[in-house]
């Protein structure tokens, strides 16, 4: 319902859109971002001398100009100096980011351009805090006295999408004064594979993350829906079977008790009845059972393979989506269940939905929580990149 | 991606923004516009005098200025002409909204600023454009020569929520050019209860529309949820009963299965078992026996309810919205069935989730679905008011 922008906020916008290019597709001519952008020469000329004063970019020949210019046929057609790329500082200019999980603590310090400089993995333990402060301790050292970090951002398992204990605690460890950016493994996934992933191009994607519980990044023209209160995206807790077992949430046959850990490990007779003895491991040896042929194993892929499809048939009715994406475990059980899924989104969902979805594994990996927890730290510095950038 | 808008595009954004402020809010005066718009006075005055141009709006003295200049307190304090406001030409620019629904259509002229100038409502039959012929030939005839049509939207049943063909066909009935926007009425509830009826303040909202099947309009950050291919909030498709009855579209257990008119009718005693005698004053009916005490029609409210609750729970963690609307039949199921409704969301969805949602029936009532077939007409005129509101 606002008006217009001012001319102050053109240029805002302007800043942040060159460096939003630079990042997320590397060093691009001046005549790349006058048509990418849709601005005339001498406006990306003063942006980009905005941006090169603040330390953000620099301009430079473009990787094998200088050679080509020995050849002759070659210089003829190139005459004059080549076109200068401006290329984001990725050594200077950087970001901490950390994936919490319910096993392994994830730490990266991660250049402008999304390049990870530093990474570091430590088994959880209980005190997390003092894993965090032991990795953050180990990738400063290295670090250039002319760089700068802008910013650090952190993927959780938790529900709480926005935990500020634990980013002011982050950022004491960090030294930073603003707290950590902190939002769920899944939304980072999903911010992650949209942004540098297999959705660079959907505007319309669920990625879902699976460890002990299961949870689900949601994007819908082209934005994450966050809710309310921040609490959006607990597909884990959706009822997918009300004759079912208890869920820890207090509610019975939820997607997560027929598709999470336990649940696999259970059907295939790998469950110790304590609720310990999971974890990735453990996924890992039933998938590599079934395919080995272990029957039993084999059965228990099925059956979770089915209920994951039934789960995902469901969200492909409420979200129409162009991409789904199988991260952490269920990224295993996908492949390994790929059939069952399949079978069951064509028995559940809608022709019209179903023709159009695509079903895809996290192009980052494992890491893609990790990357998007970075890009969360970007996220100011793009907004307004000589105010949240200057050094 | 892109960069910053133009001084003309920033113009258009402003010409719209104003022009939408008086669409929804009615009679403003420029202090109020310059104040909620951001704007100064000047570009307000701009922006007015080539809105009233284009015949859009027109400035008045407000309402009862004339009568207070002549009590001579009055006038002390009001010394000067009162400050003039700025009013949408409602007899003058209007726009033709549908509802097509399972068993009745209704037609409306509607005037910018929102106010509807006629309405006619037709049991539907076979041939429904015939029906909507007749009703848009008794609106047009009392309709001032000066006065322009700006476009049309339709509320449909479809799941195929952009309907060219229809949208081609309703057209031609009005003699127009343009196509007529279609939408599905869960949509377009969401969208009119969005602008103007109880959610204008949630960002995000869930509209559920129930007749023979059960859609759901779901807006999430403010904007409507679409989808990739326009399919997504066919929340009746999601199921919630594995071992549940067949449903039409070919799956099993489908919440519309449980919670549809055959539903509650089934389950009071009501369905004559060849799937006709349904209808929303069988929805009544059954409500009203429930209401004087019948025990069947008691249970089967009781039972229905129950089964409504369970689908807005999964919702809930899904989307962790602000606001649930029931409209359609559902209004009457959930007023009905409040009790066992909240008692299911309390058990089956996660607190932090829902103890923040409100339980709502629509503000505009049954008009819902076509007071929001009107905001997607007027859509078109408001991002861009003189190229599309050209006389």
């Amino acid at each position: 319902m606002r008006a217009g922008p001012s001319q102050e906020e053109i240029r805002r916008q302007n800043l942040g859109a060159l460096l939003r290019q630079v990042h997320l597709r590397g060093a691009l001519s001046r005549a790349e971002l006058t048509s990418s952008l849709g601005l005339n020469r001498s406006t990306i000329g003063a942006l980009t001398a905005d941006l090169s004063a603040a330390g953000l970019v620099r301009e430079e020949l473009p990787a094998g100009s200088a050679p080509r210019e020995g050849i002759p046929g070659q210089a003829l057609r190139r005459a004059g100096r080549p076109s200068l790329v401006v290329r984001p500082q990725s050594e200077r200019v950087y970001a901490y980011a950390f994936a919490l999980g319910a096993e392994r603590i994830t730490a990266a310090r991660v250049g402008l351009g999304g390049q990870i400089l530093d990474r570091r993995e430590a088994v959880r333990e209980l005190d997390e805090l003092s894993s965090v402060q032991h990795m953050v301790r180990q990738m400063q050292r290295p670090v250039p006295r002319d760089a700068y970090c802008i910013g650090a951002g952190a993927a959780t398992t938790a529900t709480d999408r926005a935990d500020e204990p634990l980013g002011a605690a982050l950022a004491e460890v960090l030294g930073m004064e603003q707290p950590v950016s902190i939002a769920n493994r899944a939304d980072l996934g999903a911010l992650a594979e949209h942004t540098r992933g297999c959705a660079t191009d959907a505007e319309s994607v669920i990625y879902l993350h699976g460890d002990v519980g299961v949870a689900g990044g949601i994007i819908a023209g082209g934005r994450l829906v966050t809710g309310h209160g921040g609490y959006a995206g607990e597909v884990g807790h959706m009822v997918v079977n009300p004759n079912g077992r208890p869920c820890a949430c207090g509610s019975r046959g939820c997607w997560e008790t027929e598709i999470g850990e336990q649940a696999l490990l259970r059907a295939a007779g790998y469950d110790r009845g304590d609720g310990a003895g999971g974890g990735r491991a453990a996924v890992l040896a039933v998938v590599d059972a079934a395919a080995r042929g272990d029957a039993m194993a084999q059965a228990a892929v099925r059956h979770v393979g089915d209920w994951l499809g039934f789960g995902v048939a469901n969200l492909v009715n409420i979200f129409n989506p162009e991409t789904v994406i199988f991260g952490g475990t269920l990224r295993e059980v996908f492949i390994a269940g790929a059939a069952q899924v399949r079978s069951r989104i064509n028995r559940n969902a809608l022709l019209a939905s179903r023709e159009r979805v695509r079903l895809r594994t996290p192009e980052l990996g494992e890491d893609a929580p990790l990357i998007g927890a970075a890009e969360l730290a970007f996220q100011r510095l793009l907004a307004d990149p000589l105010e949240a950038g200057a050094a």
